[in-house]
């Protein structure tokens, strides 16, 4: 596995293989590397000639009273998972080669971005559209891997790609689940052993609610009351940011129960903040 | 010359050129070809294997209450000139093609675009940044050309391409003049006989501040006001919007007077705007 430190040098590696008609699979991550990224990076491998992952913190993702100082940092481990994963490109940079002095460029996806999480991390999805055009343009690849735990961010990306007719592929992979539903997320680590085992409840709730929908008894407000009652219903759930059905495109709460819906979480447990999802097709 | 409309086919035809190892010099234009914009077509013929040009009056450049739908429109003409030229590609997208249903992506530079004309045409420079960041994704061109006389312009076009790690060369060209010292423009057409006389006061008001400058007599200060009072004389300059001294990266007005600095000007001659501008190398 090469190890690339610098955006040109990355930049000039990826043309290279792709002049040489080499299709290149980028999967972008902020590090803390658990089974949800690497079947992402298993699917970068076998659907294209390179796999290319990159680890980066993105500090324009963070708001001022986020987490961005306590994220979780192991890259060592990350490595040794990536060796093992056979990738053959990592690509690492530092925070002042992505964005120098003077950087004051920004793509904002609007309508989308305000919405969902938007709503509660002002100025998130900016530093994610923006970031991950950087990244897109100094990778070039054929193919980008996301999760779908992060929903809304595969919509502003995918919008983001189209509008800007970013040439790349954007596959977007099944979220990975925890024994007992919890999504994985590198943020599952602040948890503690209580919080953890409470921490189920969300995909309880998901589960329970895409049942009521495909059931077809449940309407669209009954089927946010039964997410609300559940997610209430856990003392360790402390706020409930969102939970209910909304259009899978515009991500507004939907009304019309046919086709393609998302249930979507965001809840807090004191200091920590979990989001989940599922689509149910109707 | 190839013709094309369609942005995806543009993007298939130039990513087989790259393929193959050639190079592309793209020119942005909104139509209307003059003796700039052909300086501009020259010179991405002699350095590249293949030159396009793309003509799309672009509408996210323009505030409502702007000239949209008065911009001069001359596509056959322009037509004639490009294959005189012996350009390989024109890029004739569609509107609906360039900006579909659901569009919601904007590139933002910020703390450069509310500056000079950006303080007058709000949101200008954020459709500028927008449609050449498609362009380029577009053609992704081995080198982009434009024309000195949009000098801030070529600052946004130049800090975005740098801060999202477009790989791209940008190349600004020397502003092209009439006998009388305008600088050519689109919007010249505008004018009538006699403001077409008087435009002249603009490249003369340059000049002036130029010699002063570089006499080294002039001050900032001083050379900001022989600017104003040169234009003032002109009695069809109905408005000055700015005429001093800037700094060529940050486009505040400088008060250091040494290294590169920008003399730049924008004015009204009723409707019509005209702006021009001078780098001197003190």
């Amino acid at each position: 596995m090469e190890i690339i430190r610098i955006p040109r040098i990355m930049q000039d590696t990826c043309k290279k293989y792709l002049l040489k008609g080499r299709s290149i699979g980028l999967v972008p991550t902020m590090g803390a590397l658990h089974e949800g990224h690497l079947s992402l990076v298993k699917r970068a491998r076998t659907e294209n000639d390179i796999s290319a992952v990159s680890i980066f913190i993105n500090p324009t993702q963070f708001g001022p009273s986020e987490d961005l100082d306590r994220y979780p940092r192991d890259v060592e481990n990350d490595i040794k998972k990536l060796r093992a994963q056979e990738v053959d490109i990592l690509f690492l940079p530092d925070n002042l080669l992505m964005y120098p002095k003077g950087f004051v460029t920004y793509v904002e996806v609007t309508a989308i971005s305000g919405k969902l999480c938007g709503a509660f991390r002002p100025g998130h999805f900016r530093g994610v559209a923006t970031v991950v055009a950087k990244l897109l343009n100094i990778a070039s690849p054929t193919r980008a891997y996301f999760g779908q735990k992060d929903f809304q961010q595969t919509v502003v990306i995918r919008r983001m790609a189209k509008d800007l007719d970013l040439d790349v592929q954007i596959v977007v992979c099944p979220t990975i689940r925890e024994q007992d539903g919890l999504a994985m997320s590198s943020r599952n680590l602040y948890l503690d052993s209580r919080q953890r085992q409470a921490a189920a409840a969300i995909y309880k709730c998901l589960s329970a609610a895409s049942e009521a929908l495909r059931s077809g008894t449940a309407s669209s407000a009954e089927t946010k009351k039964i997410m609300r009652e559940m997610l209430a219903g856990e003392p360790l759930i402390t706020n409930i940011e969102y939970a209910s059905v909304y259009d899978t495109n515009t991500l507004d709460e939907a009304d019309q129960m046919q086709g393609e819906v998302l249930l979507a979480v965001a809840v807090r447990m004191g200091e920590v903040r979990l989001i989940d999802n599922t689509v149910v097709n109707l």
